[in-house]
């Protein structure tokens, strides 16, 4: 074996020359690839690094296991449908305006028999609740006064030494006393623009955006100057450099890694000069990384967080994704904002709700959360991959969809004509409920683009939505 | 029996009567009052009804049983305890500055062996923590789906259902729809502030307030107008409508049932006044019914929302001074603000934490909260008269203690000298923990008061620190 030890990158080398050999035709859907044995010996590496050089192509789509039979090329129908290009916001600084809409989809999504494509709430059936649920019960039967008491901030103990422990994975390294748990990511996304703007004041954010942020900030009466953003690389910092020197900001929100709703996985170096460029002009970033645990490819990427020297980030993250969203326990790295978002959480909730804290403390102590993100990161790669198959068939031709290397939901583009809100009320006519693309814009832009979860098993009830939805997009074309 | 059926107002005469008999000396401390038999005989009333007015006697802390031997007059120490006078804050528009001091208290509450009298948390040896934590488990290891999921605004029915049902108690009359659940009173109190309110505007609040009001319109940079208070009847009327024809008010927040510090309790007609008068200006009342349960006279005191007509009343409430602080669960009644109520929650926390919902549902709906509420009120009347009892010994003569009808709060007028912040910082040196008079004024005013939390069940540990607080009122005069 030639490869040194250790050497993290090499399977990525070896995936990345299969891959070329499947793009360039080489290999064709339906080819066996060679055994791992086979490839070790001809890429000189060792069979764990072959091995793992085959899970990163099967999670980018291009090769699939077939039980007792080895890897096959994928079909690769989905590869070749277009991506949305970037887009291209006005920059100016807009009022927002979304509440209206995310009230709507939560009222949707509380329909009886809905097909839920609308929320990004991970769907039950994919949950380890079982599991969790059982541990929570133990947990209140021997908590005792613990259980009933208040914890007020910085939180449960034993959880924010788990989410420490975690955030090495991401590079960022932290102590459990630089942790505030939140009820939830919602309560750590408010808590952090209200410590650091004022009503009026102007935050930059990606476009399309996160509608819980966008809300926020306009019930809390702040511009949004929104920034171009990347299907795949996430936000254009050339652009934010360009802005950050015209406009006075007081914040920046952004998804870096598995933005919602594109999915884009900001690289590591732009994660780096992103914080740079905040830091240059003292702009606080406020990184949403509620997604960060759901990556498609070999490695937990980086927060950007992890390339603050200054305290200038707030990290915020929950477990609403991977876990239990009614468990409502998030948590914040608020780095030099921590004295100010521990007095926040007084006046916002007081303290987060005990043993759900306690609960997820146990699961993740246990080593069950990361046994569980294991094959949770598989399944959400596959649904992602399996609904762009499906949309693809189902919707008209010419439409484009993200490809995401994490989370569960999909971006969009319809043909021009549809309006995706008319769209909207002909599918909650038929009990699916959509996010339309308005929700992601201060100005309800992205009229004609909608955001699909792929956060529910796979069965012919999503099936036959999807063929339901492709059904009102042509004949709103 | 000469009564009629169901007259609830004659056992009120009967206690009044023999209270009047104490008050006048004809019966003295340590006499026998007659059995109850003799006593239904001597009014001509049922013994029913003899029995209620001695518990309401022996509530009032007149009277006393004891086992075997009947009824006793009690010494009566505390009830020549003079009360504070009613407050006079200036009639000015002021600016809230209270939240360092509620830091304070919150890090001081959770250092290890602290003797909590600083917080208004009830001492979990008083709850029913043990039941409560028990049916948790049992509904997390049997809601599987529902209990990771969200529970949207306005939150679970069940609980809703519940809660509507008790509210009939307190007069109101309102449907499981009318209800929006949140993550514990501060979140109640926050979002209803953040409905009607924006930054500059005025809000009438009482003097002395709850901090974390002050604290949650500090953080919103809303000003304050402070009324005037009677320590037994609550809000000074005539002053509000006087300062209501002066000022334009944004809102008005109340605990008309049980304030806090002073634990008054306005009469049923005040409540009527208080609601008209804000009416007439279109004025929302944002109602704090935290302590409404626990009461020590015989009936629930009326909600002031059951006298609104207009919707115009926000009645706020939760189950962290009764319950399981720890569970984070409380409510609003938002009348005509609803719909903004739940948008807003949606930018707050989204979601109230699911299962501890759905387990005090569960011990509302079997019984299990009334059951434990029965013996808390006693519980808490007592300690109120013990703790009043203890401090008039242990602090020097001259001060003034509150005489609360419910709840389990004492608030205490030292000597002019005593500065509350400095007996707090030697309180501190010595493990204990009170709160401050300045805590509870938008300008931290109440300097030489203090609030003294009754919350804790009464022991050697207890009698031993007031000694010491005693000590060190004495050390500051």
């Amino acid at each position: 074996m030639s490869e040194a030890p250790g050497d993290s990158l090499l399977y990525k080398q070896v995936a990345g020359k299969i891959q070329q050999l499947i793009q360039s035709g080489t290999l064709r859907p339906g080819d066996r690839i060679p055994s791992v044995r086979r490839a070790s010996e001809q890429h000189g590496v060792s069979v764990t690094t072959t091995l793992q050089a085959y899970l990163e192509l099967e999670n980018r789509g291009f090769i699939e296991a077939r039980p007792k039979s080895g890897f096959f090329v994928r079909p690769q129908i989905q590869s070749r449908m277009p991506e949305p290009r970037a887009s291209k916001p006005a920059s100016a600084v807009r009022a927002v305006s979304v509440g209206n809409l995310q009230s709507r989809l939560f009222e949707a999504v509380r329909m009886p028999g809905i097909v839920p494509f609308g929320g990004a709430a991970p769907g039950v059936a994919l949950l380890p609740e079982a599991k969790l649920n059982r541990i929570l019960a133990s947990v209140a039967r021997s908590a005792g006064e613990r259980g009933v008491s208040y914890d007020p901030p910085p939180g449960a103990e034993s959880l924010r030494r788990e989410i420490a422990r975690r955030a090495l994975n991401a590079g960022s390294h932290i102590s459990r006393d630089e942790i505030v748990t939140t009820s939830g990511g919602t309560e750590a996304l408010m808590l952090c623009l209200r410590a650091v703007t004022k009503r009026g004041d102007v935050v930059a954010v990606e476009s399309p955006a996160y509608f819980g942020v966008l809300h926020a900030m306009e019930e809390l009466g702040l511009k949004a100057l929104e920034l171009p953003m990347h299907p795949r690389d996430g936000m254009d910092l050339n652009a934010l450099e360009s802005l950050l020197k015209i406009h006075s900001i007081a914040a920046c929100v952004a998804v870096p890694t598995f933005s919602n709703p594109l999915g884009a996985l900001m690289p590591d170096e732009n994660k780096r000069r992103l914080v740079e460029l905040l830091t240059r002009r003292e702009v606080p970033l406020i990184e949403d990384d509620i997604f960060g645990e759901l990556y498609f490819g070999a490695q937990r990427p980086r927060a950007a967080q992890s390339y603050d020297k200054t305290g200038l980030v707030m990290l915020c993250s929950s477990f609403s994704k991977t876990l239990a969203p009614g468990y409502r326990v998030g948590w914040i790295v608020p780095g030099r904002y921590q004295a100010r978002i521990q007095t926040l959480k007084l006046t916002s909730t007081l303290a987060t709700a005990t043993l759900p804290e306690l609960a997820i403390a146990e699961f993740l102590a246990n080593g069950g959360y990361d046994h569980y993100l294991r094959s949770a990161r598989r399944t959400y790669a596959e649904l992602v991959d399996c609904m762009r198959g499906a949309i693809t068939s189902a919707f008209p031709p010419g439409i484009k969809i993200t490809r995401p290397a994490g989370g569960f939901v999909l971006w969009i583009e319809l043909p021009k004509k549809v309006d995706a809100l008319a769209l909207d009320d002909l599918a909650l006519a038929q009990n699916i409920s959509i996010a339309p693309g308005p929700m992601f814009s201060a100005t309800q832009g992205f009229r004609n683009f909608i955001r699909i979860s792929c956060g529910h098993p796979w069965s012919p009830r999503i099936e036959s939505a999807l063929g339901t939805l492709g059904t009102l997009v042509k004949k709103l074309s």
